[in-house]
């Protein structure tokens, strides 16, 4: 792939030793190419584009000075890491990223020995970094630690539990804060391009000299304290820079900002920082799509941009000549507002996905009503539990795998108290190419358990509508609604918004020989399945139910089921160790139905990237693994006693 | 009971309303007589004595000066709050605190208007309280709004997270830091007590007027930068009182330290800050049992010290003729030094929980080797998992309702990638008077669905020690263990270290009409129920198996009991939704055997507090309930078709 582009020296680049066999002065020409590299791979294959274009001088300054893989890099959130992953023997087979097989969304220890910790999720970097750090302590290792960790994953209280432990046990983790002004707060800046290069700056030497030497004066500050001077010299920084800096006050070192892609300037200041005792942060300023100017100008938009045409910068979307049915997403965030301007105490709350989730609609015209909170999903729930507890009713939309961060919050901030929240789970199910980190498999078996709470899942987007207009009718409660990624069914999907009643399914098939219970848009698959099925003339005939909650589940339909069919089948996209399966296989055995049950779903695995298509046919989870088991009994039921 | 003791004011408090009648002369005596009554109180009926002591003052000042219940005060774990019970109209109910029936062991909204929210698990308050602040301001209300943080509690990334959002938007949140000086960093100080009524200070004010002239004269301030100016002082005062100081930096205005035991001076202080607009946060110095000289020198001990005696200040221990079991958490705390002296790679992790499941033994031995990382449950695990990455291997004990904190921590940054982390739940089902918020009830159920996991339950002290030895054995992955609050059954527990075949349970009675499949202690209820069949003289003969994992689960013992058995009962200290009994469906359902499947175990309900005996009975977890199980057959099974 990349020598076709006849590059200089990213061809004879297999690994960080041959870069480190490179002059300083090589550097940016290797940027260059890296860069470029990456641009022309993810116009062809798309992926995560402006984040890494963001750290190519970075990426290569950190395998230029630290001697990996002996130590270690932990990237927060892999997004940011092609960079990484091309300089570390990944060149050739980059451009089987983030498909069925090839290299893995994001950097994963299991693909390579440069990959040091598992990065889908923010914030974990620091304290995963820390705990190498002691590890390397306790071992009597000279190994250096260097967390890597963006502005925006920093307002994630992980980051925070992390900093804060590693200002408290001895060890000489470097971290990183990869400062791109994508964070949710950007009202930093102003003096920073003036004080790039702060620790050699003049000024601010004579500053600090002229303060100090005051605060001695006045006996404020003293030799002996040197924690003092620290916190000293850190908050004439942040007084200088005008910057919210956490790390004042904590007695973690602290130097920057310094301009990230001057990749001869950070080989400068990392080889200073590198051997430096104690724990500290270097703090690098850096441009989300660096070098290539429509990501520049709309880092949003480049984040994740598809295929585009590397020349002109046009994204290429795919063309149809039917209408689409729209994303869930779309359909969320348009009935949202809808929702919201007739029901004054609906507000929404986001952890830093506004677009994600189409919350952005709602959030451009009724600002004042929704709040994105950071990447912060504790807090996200939590602060929904708050306003809830005064009256107002919260639509918190969080990303199913990364609702897992709000386990307890959900528990202990809301279900117990029986609060009205409704919890949105976008992106439930297989998500596709962003892999066993993003997807929501766990959600149904992990909320099941809770006392109080209500759990459902629509079939198509009028449901969702329904589901929603439901949920924010007066004290429903903790009202759980999760919805897969992407496109739905229905084209024509603006229905009238009207309730359902909870704890109800309905009939979609009828017939007498097998019972297939569904939740959620995978009984689309069930309804192709009996298509197949009809299509192939078989005389099996199969009664399907949308159960649309898991809880309360319909026992009415599970009375009826389990007097008139010996075959229940169940299906639905999550694990099938503790959700809607269980939960049938729980009520026919409380009731003494002696049913054959069947569960379709995720297995008990972490399943891996690919398409949403590719991974269903996998798990058997799709229209004709369906069919298969619809035609072909229980092969295991043992003769009747 | 208050009458009693002949006090002037306390008896004619029944509500703030009462409270704010009196002049603020006064109120020393209330605080007087109220620190009085909860120590009279807490001597007969035990609970958590030195944190409400700390907080009496701050407790009286608060609900003095704001207008609560239409105000409102969000505490911080429930500990610190029975000074508020007592004055919120619940004087007369307290000796039924924490006692079945009686008042709640932590303030909780269906009790009491002026309890706002739970508060069972720490960190959670700022986001809450910010949550109604935001309420109020959509709501047009003039309410204030009031949260009171710990110090320990501060170390959690929720906190974080709530303050890093109430700097970002509009509110008139009041954060009063409780500083007892209990978190687990202790170094700050020193300058302190010099800095009480640091607002008044004039050597503060002179120093600060110098310095910001000073920093005016050199262009670093001026008087349009309003955050850089509130940060400056904010950053002097951090400076000065030689304090770590997260709040610097963050926009939000710093008050205090302040005397939090002179009751007039706090008083004078909020009546000041509560009008204020915008985030801001009262630092208070207060000292854990203040007022009880026992309490005062020993804050661990009296954290929740049981009975004493009121005047000697004797703990008073309940006597036994027989030697006693030992405690899960002793058995823990000696086995891990004894396997740490072996094993060299083992290091321990504890969430400001040492004491209490006993890491503290290996934190005396071993100091280097135990990390106490504060209040930071999601840290503990991915820390943990860092350190297993680079060969260490952690044990990272936390207690089971807390571990709903880690949960994706523990997906995501251990089990992944199959790291070798021992997950020790402690706590792990009922616990008793703690009620709701810390009954362990859910964790076999959030456990069992993440793939590459271990999941074992001791029988009882001997098999804690067994099953702790085998998860320390060369790649184990990462596998948890979880047992109960309290007193085993082995008063001879010290047996030999071996390794227990991982996925095997063992049969402990043999019988043919029934079998029983348990896991954990709860079986020793089992034993009971057996015991008492036997003494009826009943003819059922009972076979029971201590399961041991649930995860492997024993698929030889399940296929000899599906075989052989049309009756079985499974019973574990978790709810029934998702653990031990739908695991053990699941696997009949796979298999095809019709078996009738009863599930023993905590219902669908948040379930209150009470001794964990009278709990097991009303759950029908017990002995009796599962006799009466055994004895009675299935009642709704429907006649063969």
């Amino acid at each position: 792939m990349t020598e076709e582009k006849n590059y200089k020296l990213l061809p004879h680049i297999d690994s960080p030793a041959d870069l480190r066999k490179l002059d300083v002065k090589e550097l940016p020409l290797l940027c260059e190419e890296l860069r470029h590299d990456i641009i022309h791979e993810l116009s062809v294959n798309p992926g995560h584009l402006a984040s890494s274009l963001g750290v190519v001088e970075l990426t290569v300054a950190l395998h230029y000075v630290f001697d990996t893989p002996y130590d270690r890099i932990v990237w927060d959130v892999g997004h940011q890491a092609y960079g990484h992953k091309i300089l570390t023997g990944r060149r050739d087979s980059f451009c089987t990223n983030r498909k069925l097989g090839g290299l893995k969304p994001f950097p994963f220890p299991s693909e390579s020995e440069y990959d040091t910790f598992c990065c889908g999720h923010a914030s974990n970097s620091v304290s995963a970094a820390l705990g190498m750090a002691v590890a390397a302590r306790l071992h009597g290792e000279n190994r250096k630690v260097v967390a890597v960790i963006g502005d925006g994953a920093m307002s994630g209280g992980l980051a925070f539990e992390g900093i804060n432990n590693a200002a408290g046990i001895p060890n000489n983790l470097l971290v990183i804060l990869n400062d791109n002004n994508m964070s949710i707060d950007n009202s930093v800046g102003g003096m920073r391009e003036y004080l790039l290069k702060l620790n050699t700056n003049t000024t601010y030497n004579n500053l600090r000299y002229r303060a100090s030497k005051k605060l001695f004066d006045w006996g404020v500050l003293n030799e002996k304290r040197r924690k003092t001077i620290i916190r000293f010299n850190n908050s004439l920084k942040s007084i200088l820079t005008r910057q919210q800096n956490m790390f004042e006050g904590m007695d973690i070192r602290y130097f920057g900002p310094t301009d990230g892609h001057d990749v001869i300037e950070l080989v400068r200041v990392l080889r200073i920082v590198k051997d430096m005792r104690g724990p500290k942060l270097l703090h690098v300023h850096t441009v989300k799509g660096r070098g290539y100017a429509p990501a520049e100008e709309n880092a949003t938009v480049w984040h994740a941009p598809g295929r585009f045409d590397e020349e002109s910068g046009k994204r290429l979307e795919s063309k149809s000549d039917n209408p689409c049915p729209p994303k869930f997403q779309d359909v969320f965030g348009h009935t949202l507002l809808e929702l919201a301007k007739q029901n004054e105490q609906i507000v929404g709350v986001t952890p830093a996905m506004p677009t994600g989730c189409s919350m952005n609609i709602m959030m451009h015209e009724l600002p004042k009503r929704v709040f994105d909170v950071g990447i912060a999903e504790g807090h996200a729930v939590t602060f929904s539990g708050g306003m809830a507890k005064d009256g107002l009713l919260p639509f918190c939309n969080i990303y199913s795998s990364f609702m897992q961060r709000a386990y307890d919050n959900i528990i202990h901030d809301v279900a117990i108290m029986n609060l009205n929240v409704v919890l949105c789970l976008d992106r439930a199910g297989l998500v596709g190419e962003d892999g066993p980190t993003h997807h929501g498999a766990f959600d149904l078996a992990f909320l099941r358990p809770i006392p109080n709470i209500t759990i459902s899942s629509p079939y198509d987007e009028r449901e969702l509508r329904r589901l929603m207009f439901t949920a924010q009718q007066k004290d429903m409660g903790t009202f759980v609604i999760r919805y897969p990624r992407g496109r739905g069914s229905c084209v024509d999907w603006r229905c009238e918004l009207e309730a359902v009643p909870v704890g109800k399914g309905r009939q979609l098939h009828y017939g007498d020989d097998v019972a297939v219970l569904s939740l959620g848009p995978i009984g689309t698959e069930v309804e192709k399945a009996i298509d197949l099925l009809q299509q192939e003339g078989a005389s099996v005939k199969v009664a399907h139910y949308d159960m649309r909650f898991l809880k309360p589940i319909d026992e009415d339909i599970l009375h009826e089921v389990g007097r008139k069919f010996k075959r229940v089948i169940t299906v639905e996209d999550g694990v099938v160790s503790g959700g809607l399966g269980s939960a049938v296989l729980e009520f026919f055995a409380d009731h003494g139905y002696q049913v054959d049950v069947e569960r379709v779903g995720i297995p008990d695995a972490f399943v891996e990237h690919g398409t949403v298509a590719q991974l269903r046919a996998i798990c058997k989870m799709d229209a004709e693994a369906i069919l298969n088991i619809i035609k072909r009994p229980h092969p295991l039921t043992p003769p009747c006693e």
